[in-house]
């Protein structure tokens, strides 16, 4: 076996950080390239300082690793494809990036390989969007460059048609869903694929963040087979090698709408890291290493709260309420080792586990209670 | 809560690796003093590279940092003093370093302080030790700088007298014990003390270094509950912060001696990280850093294998096996970040967790017989 690989890591934020956490345990060097003197990695790798999107940067970056692989989509993919061109392993594979990259490819490959996905229209600027109105309800998403609840809005009446993006977008008929899910999902080169269980997640009613992530799903078995069926249909179909995730809506029918993937380690996969015998991050690692697939069966129900920077705070963080929370049993504490907070800036993550349902939603509550980032 | 604190950590080797990974979690910066250039911690902190016994190499390393500890005894000691009196924290205290480093301090410690442990006496030179011979079988052990089985003979013989220490040491009974067990205790500064439940352990025959570990040790409760408070009666009279490792012998009459202590995260500890609520890392740090202790639960029964160099094999380390050992369900490799192998090199471990002790023994097995470190 060759281990002692370098592995090239695009993006130097928390999903790089945890991803780094568990590379160690394999021995592989990570080098981490992030435009941010002060990303989340700079000191726990080989750090570079320089942009994602710029060829020659991620070109030269690349050239100097075995493996590259990415925590964030928006790299330049021409460079990507270069290296791979060179013989430079790229997982996930330069053109499923390219792919992920646009939510109207995206929604195209849904509605090509039947995979069923809320019903939607191309649309090139706001003019062309202002003919939809009988579209309304919807949701509006900009085609390329949206990242964590921007690059979305929601359009209820006539008047909102004017928020729409005056850019290639998508609208997509709004789903009046019951629960919204994420299932995650590897594949390795030799093509063995796990799925990790289903994720039910809450979303912050504003800003369009996961607020809190339970675990497992309280959905039937059915429910559960059919979510874990379609991400593994999603990843054998793109012949992607990493590890997928697949935002779901559940609807009040019982019927499942795939909503967003991500080629990636994914917000909706922290609690593995305590919750289930392998990681997101180290199945990533073996995905792209190409080794056996661990198991992903769950070892406790589990809730992840995001830490966010508290609204109306900026400046250096201060952490309030550490003590209090780290007196529970199964409080489990991920920072992202970043200086400044900001309202709504991820800021880190908290992990709880506990074999009682009841027990771990009252410490979800006591801990987001408790747990504040000001400045 | 003030984080973002500089740790500093004298050793850069696996102990430390493992500390890291946990101390991003918290956004503690890591900065570690090493004389090894290509010691395990090297590419995941800030690393210095120095003589850890140098006044003033320990000295200016420490200056830079607000909290400092050790993954090695082996540290200048009045350095150490000098930055504790200069405001620096330093844990464990740099006297209670200057007992552990002591084996004949040590013993009298626990002489003193009535803690049940192997009768013995203090030996200045060869000369006087063939005085003893009526304490056959003994142990003898040199006061200072043994380390990893280095620094003890077993003396059956009125011969083997000769391969004694020719330096101070201590001549130990040998204790005829049923097993061997070790507790880690963690006492933070607000004196808050937590044991994790006891482990058993397995010695190589030949070269010392404990070869299987299995969690829960198999004893009675009453023996349990009597190693967890050794343990914590131990670091309560040392008034010590931080974690210590409590190895004892327990007899075939059902009476637990304290064989050695270690005040720092230890290989008896390992598991910790997948098997237990908080692993010995975390708890390591929760304590120097005053947080409220975590609960030490054991969640799973575990095994933990020591990875070692293969007799015969030095050189470039490849390691054989992976997949195989990979495809097991609850088998969780650490390797160290070590680039050369040579005989029982400690080169990483494994822990195996699993529900049923039979299968977990079963699994163990197979991960000593299929993964191997060569060259």
């Amino acid at each position: 076996m060759n281990i002692n690989r370098k592995l090239g890591v695009f993006g130097g934020g928390q999903l790089g950080r945890m991803l780094i956490q568990s590379a160690i345990n394999f021995n592989w060097e990570v080098r981490t390239l992030d435009p941010d003197a002060q990303a989340p990695c700079r000191n726990i790798s080989h750090f570079t300082q320089g942009a994602l999107k710029d060829y020659q940067t991620v070109y030269e970056f690349g050239k100097s690793c075995d493996v590259l692989t990415i925590e964030i989509e928006a790299v330049n993919v021409e460079a990507l494809k270069q290296l791979e061109k060179e013989g430079v392993k790229v997982f996930p594979q330069p053109h499923i990036i390219e792919l992920i990259q646009d939510k109207r490819l995206q929604k195209q490959f849904y509605r090509q390989e039947q995979i069923p996905t809320a019903d939607f229209v191309l649309t090139e600027n706001r003019e062309e969007l202002m003919r939809y109105q009988d579209w309304l309800p919807a949701v509006h998403k900009l085609g390329k460059d949206g990242y964590d609840g921007r690059g979305v809005q929601i359009l209820r009446s006539v008047e909102d048609l004017s928020k729409g993006f005056d850019a290639p977008g998508v609208l997509e008929r709004m789903i009046p869903f019951e629960k919204e899910l994420a299932v995650i999902v590897a594949r390795n080169e030799s093509g063995e694929v796990k799925a990790f269980p289903a994720v039910e997640m809450a979303f912050h009613p504003e800003h369009n963040l996961v607020e809190y992530l339970f675990a497992p799903a309280e959905i039937s078995q059915a429910t559960e087979v059919k979510a874990q069926e379609i991400a593994q249909t999603i990843i054998s179909k793109l012949g992607m090698v990493g590890l997928l995730a697949v935002e779901m809506f559940l609807t009040k029918e019982g019927e499942i709408l795939v909503n967003e993937i991500a080629p990636r380690p994914h917000n909706s996969g922290h609690h593995t890291i305590e919750a289930n015998q392998v990681s997101q991050y180290e199945q990533h690692l073996r995905a792209i290493m190409n080794l056996p697939l661990g198991d992903t069966e769950a070892l406790s129900p589990a809730a992840m709260v995001n830490v966010l920077g508290e609204a109306g705070f900026s400046g250096e963080a201060r952490y309030e309420g550490l003590e209090e929370i780290l007196q529970l049993k199964g409080v489990h504490l991920h920072l992202y080792g970043k200086t400044l907070t900001k309202p709504f800036r991820k800021m880190g993550h908290i992990t709880i586990t506990d074999q009682s349902v009841e027990s771990l939603k009252e410490k979800a509550q006591f801990v987001k209670k408790h747990f504040k980032v000001k400045a």
